[in-house]
């Protein structure tokens, strides 16, 4: 992603009609890029039910901005099929009945030119809408384009995904070159006061709902490590008995490993007595210092609980984070359960179901990966998921209590 | 399908090399006339366990040959990628582990256009190995290009069920001129004194090997209806609240009625309070004096029972299929499940594994439908499926006992 | 079972109401000596969807009388307990709305003493209607009799299933004396010249509607062997890899080795290096010269194509059963799906879904096994299961063509 | 229960032997208690993979002293049975392999009075060990104590769910002379400041390991409703189409209304036009003034939401505890997902799978229930169940933001 791009989407500044022209061709236009190098058939299937076919993720982007800034607030708009109001809809119950999750796979049509041509088509009303001013949608579009920025960290998650279910094992793109590292820097602690402090977005600048509001929350003496863990690391629970030990493991994690035989992180898989990992590339050897990744939060906690450690709690995480150094690679598993902060409450209308709808049985991840959009990580960013799920770049940074 | 491919493949008189080419060469060519008017994408979704993605049809005919022909009997083949003998495998165990059928439709690579190269690869070795005469190979190839014939019919049926779950209703084809006819030929019964007789195979031509021995059979008198029913004719026990009334099903049809809410034949679906069909050429109206198809052994037996009659068995359909009029639309059900015939013997090797593998919890079908290639229709084939399949082209013709 | 009840139900000569009456209370009584060994526990338990608990059994026989003998035909019969009609009807779909089968263990109410006092109500109020002459219903009293009969062996099917699954193997009685017979006499074949022949039950006594109409077959020359398949025998197929070559198997009996795990008859384990036997006394040593016992219609027809045999159709075993020496001790699994004889009808109303709406997916059994009472047994007698089940006692008898 | 029994196990003073002594069996002797008006059929039934029959309570509680007080502390201790350690532990890993959940109800053995025996058994060794003293003891008893005291409460939910499926409609106890109230009281709000508190158990007197070690949290202003919600206000949020509108639930729990057909309370059901409940005395009228009940989080959210205020927390709902006035009929859902309090450390060994492992996936219920001991009441319990669960006594009480 070029830096224009990010700079474009960061800035809190009132942007001249030019630069959000500008800044929402450039992500379009990225989301474009990433499903360029993955054939018809690629961005076709659909490899488990929570995951998508790249064309859907392509569609319901551009569904969005479809349904909720050119249907309402352009003038004259002409919806460019309106099948696919249903069709890629993902999960507004307000929009109405839409194609059933597990079945996205099904629809060879539209095909993929089809549906470029509708991303063309709606692209090009928005930058008529856009060029006109319209300020009343600055906000609706923000959205918009943050929201097509998570679709496109699911476009790589989702392609990965059935990409390593194939046996020929094929790759997204070519691997880059390598700078061999033999050993992650050593691991340090930052240690913190705690206190009472404040957490959660201030309103200045983009956010979604769930990030806000600012609260206090009070916080014991703890420290974070300085790096998430190392694959090295997590390759000596593995040797240590760490799968076959229930003793580590939250109950409903142990239940993962013995019934769906996980012995190692997704992704990772033995070959001629070595460990590998399948990556965007294809498969290649475990580098020891690489963080580990495609951990589920069960993982996150049985290896915490090993190395005589724990998770961090979001708000430690948060606090810590101006501490902590370098950008992400993996998102960090906290030990928080996805619920609303204090005083949440949900935007009315269909833009609702955005956040709130969620907050059941998920955990929290904070930080960003390698396949997340600079201009899209925050401080307070709340990713969540289920505690099982290994698909998204998920990786562990340890926390220890102080006193 | 042009009448060439059919004079040539029927025919049993011993062919010219040239000949044998040419009719090699029609039948692969009809496979790719057929998938011809399929999206790469449309090849590449699997709708159904039961079902297989299009380009997966055209690559396991094309593997066929090279692990049954080519492999063994053409010095020198190279395969042209061995993960290939993994990957469109269907079920021969002798051959080794395969791919696992639900998941044929992950399978995003190899792309519709790799296929085609496979299949010109192993075209133009066979083309070569045919052209240099041998002889020994005759009776493989032609099992290879009935197979390949086979999969002609399921690359139409298979493509009808993707489409047909697809909110859109694609077509495959455009909808032929339809020649409007009220009414179907009033219904007559042609009596047979039956006795003792013999059915099955003589072994003159090509025949599947579960199409033999020859036996004799003894046959009560009967009668056959002189047509298949007609939509008209089963709208009438649908009105008469056929899939209301248990007692005229079998216990495992009436759970598949009440547990899969089967109303109808597959593919009908009532619209505008009329009852429509959706076809290969999309959604029409129904015509009551065409042969109802797509519809279950169950729905076929609780249709007889209403209507006081029976379904033929193998043998007396056999015996008939001299005085049936007409070309064949619809398969059609009879009462015999699929078994072994007296004396029958598998064929040595993975060939053995093509039909008497699959002798058990199926119905056979005779005939033949308007999606069977002309020239692999026989009066002794034994098509067969599973009592609650509906997705093939299945019909009913009505038989009844006389004394 | 004592000669008295034998030889009440199998005479076929015109009974007095005084023997009417006691073959009556004889079959009512053998029903509960058999469930006396087991616990108000043991009697509730449902070991699985296939299986019923014993007081279920108690309760169905009796709500048979009840249904169609007391309520149609005694006057001012009072039902026992209106409810019962719902809680203990089988299948039959004529008589109503009924609890769903998978859901009989759920039902501690009635208790087993409520349940023998149904019973009571019953067999009194039948002994009232009996011992006033009652000659309209007597075919239903004979009906309802051997009904019970198939129950009094499925009752011992599904308890010896329930207590297997027990980890404290318990036994349903003490094991007999047993006498040591270290090996099976030796295979016979007894050779049968076929020809246009008739099977099927001819009118003359009781019968079920599906054993008749007698009709005419061809059969080709065959043999059959002198005796069941010995455990030895099996376990000679066994240690050649049967269970882990596909080559020998049907496919769908190919998917139950795979997926269920099957590598020995159902209730056969390894214990201290030697192969054991769960029986209704309990665990004990495999005998090498007992018959093999509790494998499938799959297992059957594997070992049969592993032994260079078959399994006979049902009309050889049936034309053969007059040479077959001994009593038989396990059922025989055939070559023949369960489907209606030529000319078959099924009679109306509700006792008309006894055996006719079951003709699907089922395999013929012949002969009867130590848990049929003898009276029960007739050479025209059609059992079936599907071609996986396991529980009931089914065993195996080879066949081969002669020619 | 008895005062008696609740004054001794409430004091934190230190106990007399004979108190100690008394105390144990009073809580053995309650057990047994609730278990009598359960035939031995009713006490073997398991309704669901989530329940457990009676008899295993019986069991696994008496397993719990045999396997963590008597085994090692009790020098000579024979167990009653070796067998029950396989086949009555619950889920405690470090203790060994046992009998999968699912299947507890196919166990007709042990029987009901061999289980009664197993408990005398134990109890009086138990009673020996305790009248000898042990001091060392003496947590682990206090443990096994409350732990049985879960399983009381257990016994009924279990018992209750396990009648409900039966459509006799039993009762497990004749119906309490109920006090005619046509309203519940008027709905007050207790307001709190809030601010830095402290929430937890302080280490006097006995509580789990979950429910410290207190902890300091900040809290908003807030107001909790004076009474649990109504089955009058509930019935409201269902008139007002609250399971047919997405709008009021998080998007689990409006797949488990679709899903799972949701369209009131558990046990609630409509006849005559008029919503009855079934309860531990049979089916009965709906009463309004009683609390809602047997609802899961996900309907106590929905129902929040519809009126315009939250679940508590669960600091808040401890803070307000002592406000709260009389005694819990109803356990109450929290907004709070169930986790580590900070600081919190599992105990070593098996008694550390108790409570930690389970911080996974489920929701706090705080308060008691009808069906609670009294004496097992604490402000800082923390009960803990899945979002969807719905059979034990769950539900609801309201809270708003104050500002």
């Amino acid at each position: 992603m070029s830096n224009k791009v990010t700079q474009a989407v960061e800035t809190g500044a009132p942007e001249s009609v030019a630069e959000s022209v500008a800044r929402f061709q450039a992500v379009r236009r990225q989301t474009e890029r990433l499903a360029a190098p993955l054939s018809a058939e690629d961005q076709t299937v659909q490899s488990m039910p929570d995951a998508s076919p790249t064309k859907w993720h392509l569609a319901h982007t551009t569904w969005f901005f479809e349904t909720f800034v050119l249907g309402p607030h352009a003038p004259g708009y002409r919806a460019f099929d309106p099948a696919f109001e249903y069709l890629f809809n993902s999960y507004y119950e307000a929009v109405g009945p839409r194609h059933p999750r597990p079945q996205r796979g099904l629809l060879s049509r539209p095909g993929v030119e089809e549906i470029m041509a509708y991303r063309r088509h709606v692209t090009d009303a928005m930058t008529d809408l856009l060029g006109r001013g319209a300020a009343n949608v600055a906000d609706l579009v923000k959205l918009g384009l943050h929201h097509e920025q998570q679709h496109q960290e699911l476009i790589l998650m989702d392609a990965k995904h059935m990409l390593s279910l194939n046996p020929l094992r094929p790759a997204y793109r070519a691997a880059p070159p390598q700078a061999v590292t033999s050993e992650a820097p050593p691991l340090a602690w930052s240690a913190f006061e705690g206190g009472l402090t404040e957490v959660g977005h201030d309103g200045q600048g983009f956010a979604f709902d769930n990030e806000g509001p600012r609260h206090r929350v009070w916080l014991d003496p703890f420290a974070l490590a300085s790096r998430p863990t190392s694959c090295a690391e997590y390759l000596a629970f593995i040797e240590d008995g760490g799968y076959r030990r229930p003793e580590f493991w939250l109950s409903a994690g142990w239940d993962c490993v013995t019934q769906r035989g996980w012995e190692a992180p997704l992704y990772w898989e033995m070959k001629d007595g070595r460990w590998h990992v399948f990556t965007l590339s294809g498969l290649r050897a475990l580098q020891p210092s690489e963080p580990v990744c495609h951990v589920s939060a069960y993982e996150a906690a049985a290896f915490a609980k090993w190395a005589g450690k724990r998770l961090p709690r979001e708000a430690e995480w948060e606090k810590g984070a101006a501490a902590l150094q370098g950008t992400s690679e993996v998102w960090e598993w906290t030990a928080s359960p996805y619920v609303a902060y204090p005083g949440y409450r949900e935007p009315p209308g269909a833009i609702g179901e955005y956040n709130g709808k969620f907050m059941a049985n998920q955990m929290v991840l904070r930080g960003g990966c390698s396949a997340t959009p600079v201009d899209h990580i925050r401080t307070t960013y709340r990713n969540f998921f289920p505690p099982d799920a290994r698909w998204m770049f998920g990786g562990i940074r340890l926390a220890e209590d102080l006193r």
